[in-house]
């Protein structure tokens, strides 16, 4: 998917919400234990009625890998379900991997080609040959871990450089800019702390940014929007338990259909005040 | 797995060699093809011809991802094998996972639960949550990244921080010392770099170390020794290619003996040098 298809999406749905697809065996409603595929059932109904409002999907590979082959398979059924009945949707594989240049290259057949996400989240620890196997592939996508808004992300990532006396995260927005570029590679910048947005947009002024943390994990829409847009929003905000949770009986779909929408309106509302639609 | 059950290993097999499980659906001989799990079947025949000298094995997962759900069959069932045939010795998952605490609890389930590996390979960058919900897990290990030797390694590990005067590495192996200890954490310490292993000792004297790159990837098993040993070994060299693929036809398994054979008889002599044994 390319810039320009994603911004599209985003005009026309009015709306730049991603739905975490954090799906977990013991939370859904104990009547999808009757179907085959637990997992993928509640994944199908949640984007059947969330599909109006979101402009992408993001699995996390976690809620899948506990369930061992069963768990790949719902998965694979999950994105060949949105592809196919939704293909204006961008899909993202939460998978956080980084590794050495001939493994990263087999996490991109995995993830680009075996499986058809648009995009990966990638550590940049391991430096260059950890994204760099990935932006080989046309219109596909890495979203690079720059700053997140977990318990220990300032254990490292607020770190100051010595010799150029930058944030460690920082370090990882510009050096990651040599590889590649706002048209293959964006960044995941945690919600909860807005105000480091205005930071993040002066070295990474047009690349779109995934922000988790806005719902269950606190971090408010109209400071994101304030610090982070940009001409062509720029943005993709997810929200996960906040929606898929929001009801644990089998109104669940009904309900998360509501709380996407109303997210949406929110977005909405604030992409016209700041005349990107 | 316990320090002394893996000393005991050692001290045994006079080896301190882990085999890397990178199988490549492209490069494994042509006739098991025939099999419905290649991939397993590959896998079995080296660990049967390997196990005599190897302390530890480690499936690297993006070559079982990119086959899939029949990958991640492929990988349940040589974890299972080694478990059953070969239960003394030590299951690595090289995954390199590291994300919120939530999630990371989920990954820990997979690896430690659904699957019964020992230890799995974290990086850091996410600080503490990454790494903490793994060693919640008596007698598994977790193995923190900490300096590669990959093409990208000094992109960030090598920075100096301002107010400590080290480097990013060092500050990993440091702060994660507040988490987990000698008993439940390891390193990574990539082995084209031998002489940094000074440094390493430095912070994480008792520490056992994951060193990969010996073999294929260069580095020498002398200067490893030299500047890394501990009193009770303290290192797992990790050798894949070298190994697995050292002969391509019917006789991998045959070779692939005789070079981990070859390989565990350096190390014997190095223990028996230093004193170890």
């Amino acid at each position: 998917m390319t810039v320009d298809q994603l911004f599209k999406q985003i005009k026309e749905k009015e709306s730049f919400l991603c739905v975490g697809l954090d799906t977990d065996f013991n939370k859904i409603p104990k009547i999808l234990l009757d179907y085959e595929y637990p997992i993928f059932e509640f994944n199908r109904q949640i984007i059947d009625a969330t599909a109006d409002f979101t402009i992408a999907y993001k699995p996390n590979l976690a809620f899948y890998e506990v369930l061992g082959a069963a768990g790949w398979i719902s998965l694979e059924m999950t994105v060949n379900y949105i592809r196919e009945r939704y293909p204006e949707i961008f899909i993202i594989a939460d998978a956080k991997r980084g590794d050495i240049g001939n493994t990263s290259k087999m996490y991109a057949q995995a993830f680009f080609e075996k499986m058809n996400f648009d995009a990966i989240t990638v550590s940049p620890y391991m430096g260059s040959d950890s994204v760099v196997p990935f932006l080989e592939y046309p219109n596909k996508w890495v979203i690079v871990l720059a700053l997140t808004s977990n318990a220990g992300a300032d254990d490292f990532q607020q770190l100051i450089e010595q010799n150029s006396n930058s944030r460690f995260f920082e370090k990882v927005l510009r050096k990651s800019q040599h590889w590649g570029n706002e048209h293959n590679m964006m960044y995941v910048i945690g919600a909860t702390r807005a105000e480091m947005l205005t930071l993040v947009r002066e070295h990474a002024p047009r690349h779109f940014l995934l922000i988790p943390g806005v719902g269950a994990q606190g971090g408010s829409l109209a400071e994101v929007v304030k610090y982070g847009l940009n001409e062509k929003c720029g943005l993709i905000v997810n929200s996960s338990r906040a929606i898929i949770y929001a009801d644990c009986t089998n109104d669940f779909a009904k309900v998360a259909r509501a709380k996407a929408n109303e997210v949406q309106e929110e977005m909405s509302q604030l992409l016209k005040q700041y005349n990107i639609i």
